[in-house]
């Protein structure tokens, strides 16, 4: 039995969700025929009270069409040094849109208003890059999957109003947010001009990632996916997936959160450990002493078949998800207590 | 029953496809893990004696990766003035790759070896794009399902390895056009450099493409699909539709053809219709008297639920596939037959 | 004596031209200090009766930045196929602005409204590139000097307002087609949205080109002229020589225009010469038999010190302009009336 | 009389050099027969024992050709936070060449070799932007006229060898670094595989750049240079400064430094200056008291018709240059010590 923790994204479909998948009832979803995709748009749409939504293959196409949304080529983006958009999707911000980023220098990932308000280029100074975007991320990956605190997203929303700037949230686990801090999706649909949404990391689907936002972005939304090939035929067995895991699989992330806290409280005991970051949601990154090797603590786990992964940096991450049982929780607590370094 | 001509592309898996669908191994082919995907790709490589393949979510993704691999921007893509890579992909070569397309006035989509020296820039002429790849359709979709002979695509790869030219073949319809004229994909897998086929036209898969290539072009390619969005998770439910549909639908084209060819023939009789393209596959391209009004033509045809599609500059086209049954063929048949216009 | 007759860009400035520019008072124009500049961009955005004008180093910029100012990444431009911003700026279009040109098979690189309609792309049709902008050239370049009809311009006008499209002219030689027509600027200024102008082509200055168009363009032009490295610092010096040229160098142009005519009549006669192009002002285009080849014509002018140009596809090409003196033109007359062939 | 410290790009041409530029022998550059810019790419070329050099009308220009040149899209930079290229070319890098910057928190806008080697992103892990290409700024402007320890420069030449970067050197005030340091052109040229240079600022030319670099970089800059509109014609006016700056204004520059040096030695005396940065160059850059308005000691200042310049974050900056004679620097001295604060 391999128990991987590198990321949520490894899941597999249940056998209920596999039943939905076949079952569904499917169209040319390129001539925007496919029921099943339109229905599981609708729902998201609805869910965040947002006029439209569009489905994806994957996150980083709903994020850079987003971005693309939002921006002219020059323009600048400010979002967190830790980022997805900045760290983790290729470069494509400055490859499909243009767009440099203007990092700050945040906390696990979060910043504040004030922060927004020094990292914007007076527009009127042409020699520097227009700030057109402001991009966070819900919860932040590379921070460890801390939540944002709602009011400080209003107070960045307040902002972004007043200097007409664009709030695109970067929902890949943003249901792991709501249900930690007992939020509601509308409240990030009254904010965020555009939003996306994963539905194959902590919901357990196969594939796919949904966009949300106002018409007057919308529209264009649908010419930048084909533009960037994200025209899928048949794609209703994929949004069956996300429809029974919105309906199933949302609740039980607390589950996840849980044994991902018991995880960092575990490890924050060993004395190979340095560093835990507070985790609230089910993400864990510590940091091992300064002596230790993390590619030998790494393969340590390995040996036990416990997979985890390296973030760089001396930082080491393991996640919790659906397919994270509570006999591999119990064996992976077992074998960081007894493992020896 | 609606009987729908509009495209290839609006196949249904069968009850056997969904069957080797759900059955699938899966993993997550971001990390390179999904061994469906791989078994897939690995297949589909060895058709065309190519090193790699990679798996796509769509034919103008595959198509879109081939042109950015072959090219840098300000560069100059000639193709048929009928290219889906200019016509139907949104604006991509130039969103995308920041090319531009020097269009050959073909014939049904198709050119000559002459053609092509003609439509190179010299590459000491620095006022005019530099010219560096060229791009085929086979069969040509906006041509009428017309088949290349070999031996002008052959004459053709002369003239690219003599001015240093990429040379990728978009064959989206490719496997009709191998049944077609009894050829080989190796014999295609010796002339290009890369190759996009897809699964979802006459295969009748719900979703995905693949791209071929010598590995100094595909090592990017896995690069670039991560950089457009094109990385999905567990993608083997869709490989492993690919699998079945390789093992079991290409020789059936045949099928398709053999009704397509009736459809032609019938039109042909009619006094609405000027013209039938000739067709050699699944497509049909007819031209109305001048004085007919092809929204008309549609609009009766749907009265009998038979969906056909407008190609614009008053052609219409009929397609046929897995799921137009013998028993749809004898209604349209009839229905053709007795239409008053 | 070097008689080039290659382009009217090989100007030298006369002594008064020279006097003007080393008098000129600078400052530092990217601080927009340079008072010369500020002049001339004030004197030609009112002869247009625009309220915006700004300096390029090339005409290349100006027009490259006026697609920019219209476009959207993925968007298409409808243009001659003659056209400069397609054929001789380097790819630029799709380098600079991503967009695509669908080109219009003309008549000496003029087209109709009614082309221009059928050169829309349905905007609703989301797989074609969406239209939003037509360009045109006046004179034309590789048309021969020709001078629109400007009440084909004006019908085009009224298609760009009903289908909501920029509408940018490319105006090189415009002053030539002013004075063949006898037009004013204002007539121009009234119906395009952006024009360029050149200032070292008919008007004899060394450098410099400037774009006019309405604030809600132009307040965007300053910053593409930045990005695409166009801001100069004491740009007075040439600045100045366009002010000169603008009260000294338009006028004259008609003597250029009959050097042409008569250039061409002369060359109907020969032998050797298959078909001239109807020149209205200072370009000649012809064409040789198709047994004579062009490299020998062009090195046989040589040898009596005449420099002409090859414009490819068998034609040849002679600019007058302000360097190219009456005794030039006495002895080109004569070396082609006795030139064997 | 106005006292512009606001940049060394104000400065005018000396009536020696206006003579030289009214004197030179011009042509058209387009056609590379401009035999001034020709001698001046020659000069430069050899100067840094480089086999190519070519003139840009600015060094935004150069600076975003040398990107282009060592990048494709979706590629990252290695640079300062500091560095011009980030900073003050209107978001070029991502508009222009698809790249983005990762920014290393240098001193006064320098790092260390191992710095370089903590930014680069392991080539094979595809989700984070391709690393190839690392820029270096000497002097830098936004670090204060701070000059580069050339050893350092060397070991970070040893790092691009070994990860396979280009090196790019943007020396827009590489002649004050070489004065400062009493080094060679040559050297710089040894290690650095393009660098561009300016004439407009400390040289006192009005306009012009040139990029030097291996001719397997500089065959592209050609087109590179066209697509941006950087093509001029009679050019050779500009170039003709150039030359005549080269002669004659580079050993002067220590007198620039000398009074920056006395600049920053009385501001640093200032009670309402909080620090002033070490100043190697012509650059002073100091920071008010916290309570301190840098906008009324801008005026204050502007009362005395002295003009500096706000960078931004609380720095303010003065910039000695050729027109900034001793008896402004007298005044300016004295100006300062009574300032009332």
């Amino acid at each position: 039995m391999i128990i991987d923790l590198r990321s949520d994204t490894v899941t597999k479909p249940t056998p209920e969700m596999l039943d939905a998948m076949v079952s569904a009832k499917v169209g040319d979803d390129v001539f925007k025929e496919d029921e099943t995709i339109n229905l599981l748009e609708e729902k998201i749409a609805k869910m965040f009270g947002k006029p439209q939504a569009l489905f994806f293959p994957s996150g980083t196409m709903a994020n850079q069409t987003a971005i693309k949304l939002h921006t002219n080529p020059g323009d600048q983006v400010i979002c967190d040094k830790y980022a997805h958009i900045y760290n983790y999707e290729g470069g494509g911000a400055s490859f499909n849109s243009g767009v440099s980023c203007k990092l700050i220098d945040g906390n696990q990932g979060m910043f504040t208003a004030k922060d927004v308000i020094n990292a914007i280029n007076p527009p009127e100074f042409y020699h520097s890059p227009l700030t057109t975007l402001v991009e966070v991320e819900n919860t932040t990956n590379k921070g460890g999957g801390a939540c944002w605190d709602f009011k400080e997203l209003e107070a960045i929303k307040s902002v972004c109003n007043k200097h007409n700037l664009g709030y695109h949230l970067d929902g890949a686990r943003l249901w792991n947010a709501i249900v930690a801090k007992n939020e509601t999706t509308k409240q990030y649909g009254e904010i965020f001009d555009t939003i996306s949404v994963c539905l194959s990391k902590g919901l357990g689907c196969p594939i796919g990632s949904v966009l949300v936002g106002d018409s007057k972005f919308m529209d264009r939304a649908l010419r930048i996916r084909k533009i960037l090939g994200g025209g899928m035929r048949q794609g209703g067995f994929l949004a069956a997936a996300g429809l029974y895991a919105l309906d199933n699989n949302i609740s039980r992330l607390i589950e996840d959160h849980k044994k991902a806290k018991e995880l960092g409280e575990l490890l924050q005991t060993l004395t190979v450990v340095k560093q835990v970051e507070p985790s609230e949601t089910n993400i864990v990154i510590f940091e091992l002493q300064p002596d230790a090797d993390s590619n030998t603590f790494i393969e340590k786990l390995k040996a036990h078949n416990i997979l985890i992964i390296d973030m760089g940096q001396g930082k080491l991450r393991m996640v919790t998800h659906l397919d994270y049982t509570n006999d591999m929780h119990s064996k992976v607590l077992e074998t960081l207590k007894h493992l020896s370094f």
